[in-house]
């Protein structure tokens, strides 16, 4: 793509003027045309079409219609991913689901170091089901061999770790896991939309993502499910009536419905639903390899302009592996003072975000994000550092979030 | 409240022209406000505040602050109500808490001919722990003594039934589950904001909700839930990292938050939380006792329209206990043609709907519908089933839903 390409793209969103939003990772910009499409799903579907719209504007199937949005993004098949939930449900189903799959195994693997409420959720489903059928221990994930997982039922791990924006090599460590007898569940969450992603091709068994990050669906839009071909006949264990073959019966069982449908709990949010789908629709035509070269010249321009300030190089370390093969979509630096300094880039116009202990993440969308931006990055964290203006005592009051 | 204060209150919402919606038990109508208010989300808080916005705009306090204004129409105290997820979802939740607070017993009853989404997500319960640990009997609510539940941990039921619009006695169940041992769950679909309802007074142990009927949140708007707080202590099966009493520490392991806010997931829709919001902002100040009055005289009056109707009385019989202490909001009619009948009636601009096997319900909100609706519900009714237009093909079609 070009550079009127991708400034044509950096058009479609809604970005404050002199704002540097490096923060996609975390919640993603809003393209102009979900704020439209948002008033007519609310002025015209709900408020005109009433109850039936759940049938006249295909309400009913925004669940799978979305996910077949989400599908070519990951290198999925048509079919085979539902948006619904949250990630953290829709990992409490893979994980129950392959229990119940690999069952003379009992034992979940969880990455050392991953996002919490991956392993919480994994910690929640062994204390329910009990030890005697469920135990969770951690691994080392960027060194995990087959026998670490001799005896895994399933290794949940993050495709692009929050801290360090380290990518994890999808297909060699899917490898690992099946020769040791293992179901993997690949976490999405910092990687769907900003890397060249194969669910199928890499023989993927489960993965969850979410849609508010570089997908751009909105501030807490829902999560997303991929349930390969040959386990979507597996149980879900949260079965509300949108997974039931034939929901509008209300028979007194449940009957799961084919295909990935069965892993729908209850009644899905047709407003979040319609944010992610106007949203993904700035994918429409984009090349994800064309995307990813985008996203590592971002980072990679962002890295070159640290390693040429002496000042930077002495106060501050890259964590974010410098081999492009191994890089996520994000740049975290780790220093002192990372929380205030945080603050007084955002206060400067520069928004990113602090991780404990010590890092500040600088996140970089290829739909929007330019080489000015992570030039911007620089200059003005150069500038607080030299000026210590993050000792100024408002930058030191820790707030909920970022 | 005078005729002028429900025409102002009817004013406040955006319906149709021409439209006769009695269908608020199933969609609410869209309040005029919401329609801005959600323009305001989208364009100023998300774009503009970007990920600031989870403090600035209180973006992660949204599940407690919208379950704070739900508190007061349900009998609660502030505090003891989450909005998050759906209702199935948060079932699950407090199936598996009562399992672990009654844990000398393994049995969870279930209403026969409750909507079905509560026995699945018991079954589901069930399946997944064993059953050695969980087991589901059915059992009938309107008859229930404390010999039918000497062995049962929680009794879930509906407090309005979805097909009937039976309203259970809140107090006397309760006390039925309890003198028997059980604890309760009262799902409170068809019954929160048309209702008077004394959560804390009559001792629930749990209750859920959605808000998508008469709270006029919008199509498949959140999920509540309601944990008493003498259960606070007790566990969340679906432990995800919103839940966490220090979720920015990013900890290894889960330690669950002080009160109520432990029942939360993962990350919740900003947006759809926000309409929730929004549109609950209607009852402040209004008196549910009046809004059950209000209630009461629109079925009353349909029923009575009924009554009146040499016609409808051969053709048709109310389902719907014609005592008032037993009404919820909507009168149900069994009837021969229902399917076809009901589409011929939304095609006359009466918005009804059916269920199996042969029942059209007309639902009445206190907020918006009046005493004309009734009329020209049952006048609708009449001349469909007199001219017979009902045998017309294209209301023979069956879709989805509705």
């Amino acid at each position: 793509m070009t550079d009127e390409q991708f400034a044509q793209l950096r058009s479609q969103f809604q970005i404050p003027e002199n704002m540097v939003y490096l923060d996609g990772n975390s919640l993603g910009a809003l393209p102009k045309m979900t704020q439209s499409h948002m008033t007519d799903v609310i002025s015209r579907q709900w408020a005109g079409e009433l109850v039936t719209g759940w049938n006249t504007c295909d309400w009913i199937d925004l669940p799978l219609s979305v996910g077949d949005q989400i599908a070519p993004i990951v290198g999925a098949a048509a079919g085979s991913i539902v948006c619904c939930d949250n990630l953290s449900i829709n990992l409490f189903k893979a994980l129950a689901a392959s229990l119940e799959i690999n069952n003379a195994r009992t034992l979940i693997s969880v990455e050392a170091g991953q996002f919490p409420t991956d392993s919480y959720m994994a910690q929640g489903l062994a204390s329910l089901v009990g030890p005697e059928r469920c135990q969770v221990q951690s691994v080392d994930v960027d060194t995990v061999t087959v026998g670490d997982l001799k005896h895994s039922a399933v290794l949940v791990l993050s495709h692009v770790d929050y801290k360090t924006g380290t990518l994890r090599d999808m297909g060699s460590i899917t490898k690992v896991a099946h020769a040791a007898g293992s179901l993997i569940i690949w976490d999405l969450a910092h990687s769907a939309g900003v890397v060249d992603i194969s669910l199928a091709a890499s023989e993927v068994d489960f993965a969850v993502g979410c849609t508010y990050k570089f997908l751009n669906g909105g501030p807490g839009a829902p999560g997303f499910l991929y349930v390969n071909e040959r386990h979507q006949h597996s149980q879900n264990p949260l079965p509300g009536w949108m997974g039931h073959a034939r929901l509008f019966d209300f028979e007194a069982d449940y009957d799961a419905a084919p295909g990935v449908r069965r892993f729908l709990t209850g009644t899905q949010s047709v407003l979040a639903l319609n944010a992610v789908a106007s949203s993904l629709s700035v994918f429409d035509g984009l090349c994800l390899t064309e995307l990813r070269q985008r996203s590592l010249s971002l980072t990679a321009h962002f890295i070159a302009l640290w390693q040429k300030s002496a000042l930077l190089q002495g106060d501050s370390v890259i964590v974010t592996p410098l081999d492009e093969a191994k890089r996520g979509s994000q740049v975290s630096l780790a220093l002192d003072h990372a929380f205030p300094i945080s603050q007084a880039l955002i206060d400067d116009g520069v928004v990113v975000d602090f991780r404990e202990p010590n890092l500040i993440r600088f996140g970089f969308s290829p739909l929007y994000n330019t080489l000015t931006d992570a030039e911007r990055g620089i200059s003005s964290l150069e500038s607080i550092i030299t000026s210590k203006q993050y000792e100024a005592p408002q930058f030191q009051i820790r707030s909920t979030v970022t």
